[in-house]
């Protein structure tokens, strides 16, 4: 049987429409039977993190940076016309409109569907954030650096950082 | 006769240098050879949206995020520096004096050389964006969702995500 | 032997994090034993400017372009956060809690390991930069334009837009 072709998707940002690209291709590429991978590191490790999460962190810096960054699916918001939470509330209406799932659903989806989702542990020092299992959401699969990442990207066919 | 080498290229950015980058490169590879297509999705939408576009999307919440997102390749901004327009207007001077073309200079270019415009359907309900081909600008291609940018990307040698 | 895999980021945002998470790929790639080339472009050309470089470029648009977009490794701000320099300072406190290398250590480390940082000459124009060898720091190699991106694109297992 023919290997499955590999799609690798770093995502590096926190802002929703980036969160939802991210998902929406992951998602796709699933459905179309690739292999596929996303790797959270910096502000994308909001997304996956559980929104309980704020409080175990050591240190203070640790702790008012985890406050001001409180992580969960729920609290992304837009890169641009934000406008003190309007631009985020009407795209969210928008989604629902049109049908288009929650960063949660899609989170759920990916799962159902095999993609795997990675946590940066090179990245969590900075962040404020445990490098541990527990911080982050149950479909979360594994927490792995640098090297693993471009070792998926390397077999990959198609590899996106967003 | 070889086939030729693919680029894809994903624009999710609205920003001023980001539409830039995207278009120098789609112009250069088209004339390496390479057969190339560029993918707008979100902010993305707003670069190949005609000007006058605004007034045609259904419901409040549309023409409401319509109105605050015009469209058009003339009000990209900088992601920084903007300054209320001055640090954009700087750029743009600046672009003249090195004899860089415009976005859309380089819109029509890249339509000269071959370089396919598809509007991504999947995102233009979040957008507020009517999904038709008249609300885009002549230039564009096809409007298509993210498995066709998925089947592109898989045939590339070269996918970018800006 | 066999011929090394290429890896090839370009560099376009002057974020902290997105910096620094494209000089921690470029040096983990190395270390795997990948060839790799950086490319810097539009506010990724301050990451690699020299500090002292703001005064040489001529005309009073680019001068002043290049006094408000001061270069140098020192000078990047995180994205989000930053809050006047405190989430910044923050960070920056958590790099080195976590002995995570400084942009000015990663910049000497990718120099050692034979990672090529290459400036683009395309868009030095725009950015008020001089396309001069004197304008970056000693570890910058050479000054390329879009093509030779493309074409190191085109032979590279990973291509990275950061």
């Amino acid at each position: 049987m023919a290997e499955k072709e590999k799609l690798t998707i770093a995502v590096l940002s926190g802002d929703l429409e980036r969160a939802l690209a991210a998902f929406m291709l992951a998602v796709t590429g699933a459905s179309m039977g690739m292999e596929v991978s996303m790797f959270f590191t910096f502000w994308g490790l909001n997304i996956i993190k559980r929104n309980e999460g704020s409080l175990q962190s050591k240190g203070l810096m640790r702790k008012m940076l985890n406050i001001m960054n409180r992580g969960g699916a729920k609290r992304l918001k837009l890169s641009r016309f934000n406008m003190l939470g309007l631009g985020t509330w009407m795209m969210k209406r928008l989604m629902k409109d049109t049908n288009m799932p929650s960063i949660d659903e899609y989170i759920a989806m990916a799962k159902d569907m095999g993609v795997k989702l990675i946590a940066c542990t090179t990245t969590c020092g900075v962040m404020g954030i445990p490098p541990e299992k527990d911080t982050f959401r149950s479909e979360v699969e594994s927490l792995a650096g640098a090297a693993y990442f471009l070792g998926e990207a390397r077999e990959s066919k198609v590899t996106l950082f967003i």
